[in-house]
């Protein structure tokens, strides 16, 4: 028996999104948030990144302080860039000076929605 | 002393965006997109609603399952618009069926980034 730590997808050439959802006191949100500027914009510049969009709660009582939602070509592409060592340098620099928990994840779209009228 | 329960905010006025961090178990997810499905019907014809999408995670064992990212033109709106007893009956409807934990929250744009060269 074996078993597979690779996510399930049909196929690992769609378009992917990875949402991080990060645990985080409030009062460390700016400077993950800086962090995270610096980090995305290495990732910007490699093949298949599409964008990335850091959200942050505007009640600082909200359990999940900041969502991270970035479109990226394929999976490959995803886990080609972030081999980068100035990512993982950086990811690791966060960790270690932040109390933050991250939960990164791949999905794709389920379902979606625009507002009624708006294709008419 | 009073403790304020609304969310911190600049302006109430100001786009917004509703994050749903959702927690259940894996086979139970095609379940709630179905009711998530027939509950946004009901949204998007309300004034305010601009867009939503459900994302499913590609692995059974991604701690989150789902994630729903909508747009809305501002809190009020979104406000207003859960009010629908069709909606919250549906809500309501769906926590009862499933062992399903939800987490929404409100969100503004802390940082973005799209692919470096996108913009010539």
């Amino acid at each position: 028996m074996t078993k597979s730590t690779e996510p399930q997808t049909a196929t690992n050439s769609s378009p992917v999104t990875l949402i991080n959802v990060v645990e985080i006191p409030h009062d460390q949100v700016d400077t993950f948030v800086e962090g995270w500027t610096e980090r995305v914009k290495i990732l910007s510049e490699k093949p298949g990144f599409v964008s990335a969009t850091l959200h942050q709660a505007l009640a600082g009582e909200t359990r999940f302080q900041l969502v991270n939602v970035a479109l990226w070509r394929d999976q490959q592409a995803l886990s080609d860039a972030t081999k980068d060592p100035n990512f993982s340098g950086s990811t690791r620099a966060t960790s270690t000076k932040l109390d933050v928990s991250t939960n990164p994840g791949l999905y794709r779209v389920a379902a979606d929605q625009v507002a009624a009228g708006s294709e008419g």
